[in-house]
């Protein structure tokens, strides 16, 4: 039974191909592209539950871009009219004033019959969309905003590191930021299965990797630190279950564990996860897993605060940087 | 939203309500019943998957009714026409000669019109369910059919501990045996918040006297221990993710999991566990629950075998009785 609302991502073998990204243009710092970089200009839109604009979410923080882009919040649970901001006064976003993120998508494009995902950066002047190319929008926050940076700002995205990263990036994205949800949305067992097998295989992988050192690329966090964290974050608290990733939990997958807590108690990462929403979103959301609806009471998430020992291993979350202020 | 299959149990606040046993008559030692006690009159109809009919499994193999009672074993996916005999050559049961266990509830009682439940004995002569009263079932293996147990087979419920036994297998039966079925089949977030406390809060309690005693009530294995532990082996294999029972794992109960443990690798538990019937019922039979009926390929379940350590707490697990022979 192919979930219907991801029909048109479901490849004939059952297995769930995630939409391309429609609007691909950059924001770039020399004007070579339609969006020069502006402070004050975009509105970043997103929900704290998705993993995709979460990574945009801790990248803004750990650069202290708030006060050059401001930040939206739609609602957790999603209807058939996509992601809306009832979350804000006469559930119009304030800035935007629309009440739906599909405004701004069809204020783009007309035409456009896609999904309307976050994040999205919105131009507050004509309301259009610049870009929801999620895969681009954090790795330009780091290179492209760079002048507008705080103090002490890491770089996420370093030039010697590059190609390392973008080598880690591929397979963490393939089989688990997106391997998740080819479990989760797979149509048939055959198609569940390879994607269950693809995840903790690379689980697997990247355990390995992380054993011996603290971050997976250089001895800082980096773009793909992000990148696999929001992933774990969420992985007991929605896919263990909900998207049937049960070969173990996070909290029984030891290195993958401590690393997962290390970067949940550096600031920028912990304080920007919200675990009701992320379960409200997953559990309310998706009518074809979750029928009836009701939210999980567990699992105990004490566990995130304790210690987790990777200081031992070397490193430094922010390098020559320093971490950001607290919330 | 009501599963349909349950309507009829679920209560106005969305509780899950099971349906009284039908046929609660008592097959006898002394003749004071219907049915009397004897060997190869009966067939004892199970599915490996239910719980409730894994407790006459496991009493049987310990107390050798082997030969006295005969085992009939339904497919594990159920579909609206009840459990059915699919797995026996031309889908009919080899000695009742019926193709669904419906059959044989209304060749008893014509206006039934609840659920077919399984554990049930039905008389082979006249194709009647004698009894599918599983609370009564096992105590009567245990009481009544006394003088067809092998040598050295267990006492499961000796006089001087009945009154502890029963005392201690009430609350396991309402908020952990039936407590996941609360769980899993809440129709509303409340009932389901209610029932899930109901069990970790009895989990909790049972951890506390667990923690210095190797079994629930004397220094062997009772019916106590039969009755928790058909939940506890199903627990991370279903109950966890597909009846949302996960502030833990039964892997992360410590004492809970050691005393599951040595249950399962206690000759008469662990070898009469087929994970692949419990899976495959669960979520292939509540489509209200899993509409793709995908199944989970986790949990790993090497754990299973692993030392538990509670020889140390002493106490054996047969007393002055011995282990059953190898399957």
């Amino acid at each position: 039974m192919t979930p219907a609302q991801f029909t048109a991502e479901t490849s004939g073998r059952g297995e769930f191909v995630r939409q391309a990204n429609r609007f691909t243009q950059r924001i770039t710092a020399d004007g070579s592209s339609d969006w020069p970089v502006e402070p004050g200009r975009y509105r970043l839109v997103v929900s704290l539950a998705c993993p995709w604009a979460h990574r945009s979410v801790i990248v803004r923080r750990l650069l202290g871009l708030e006060d050059a882009l401001s930040l939206a919040v739609v609602d957790p649970i999603r209807d058939a009219r996509g992601w809306r901001f009832s979350l804000d006064e006469g559930g119009r976003d304030p800035v935007l004033g629309i009440e739906f993120l599909s405004e701004a998508y069809l204020a783009t494009d007309p035409s456009f019959t896609g999904r309307y995902t976050v994040p999205a950066i919105v131009d507050v002047h004509t309301g259009q969309v610049a870009t929801n190319d999620y895969p681009r929008i954090t790795l330009d926050l780091s290179t492209q905003w760079r002048e507008f940076h705080r103090d002490g700002a890491p770089d996420l995205y370093p030039e010697p590191l590059r190609a390392e990263i973008d080598a880690v990036i591929e397979p963490i994205f393939r089989n688990v930021n997106n391997g998740v949800y080819r479990c989760g949305f797979a149509a048939s067992q055959q198609a569940y299965e390879e994607a269950f097998h693809d995840l903790f295989g690379e689980l697997d992988r990247l355990s390995d990797r992380l054993a011996t050192q603290r971050y997976l690329v250089g001895d800082t966090i980096t773009e793909a630190d992000i990148r696999l964290f929001t992933t774990l974050v969420r992985f007991d608290a929605v896919y263990h279950g909900h998207f049937k990733c049960n070969r173990q939990k996070l909290t029984e997958m030891p290195v993958l564990w401590a690393y997962a807590r290390d970067l949940f108690q550096t600031p920028g990462f912990g304080d920007t996860v919200d675990f009701d929403h992320i379960k409200r979103h997953y559990y309310g959301t998706h009518e074809q897993l979750n029928p009836s609806g009701i939210v999980p009471l567990g699992p105990d998430e004490s566990g995130w605060h304790t210690p987790h020992g990777r200081e031992a291993l070397g490193g430094s979350p922010f390098g020559t940087g320093t971490p950001p202020p607290a919330v």
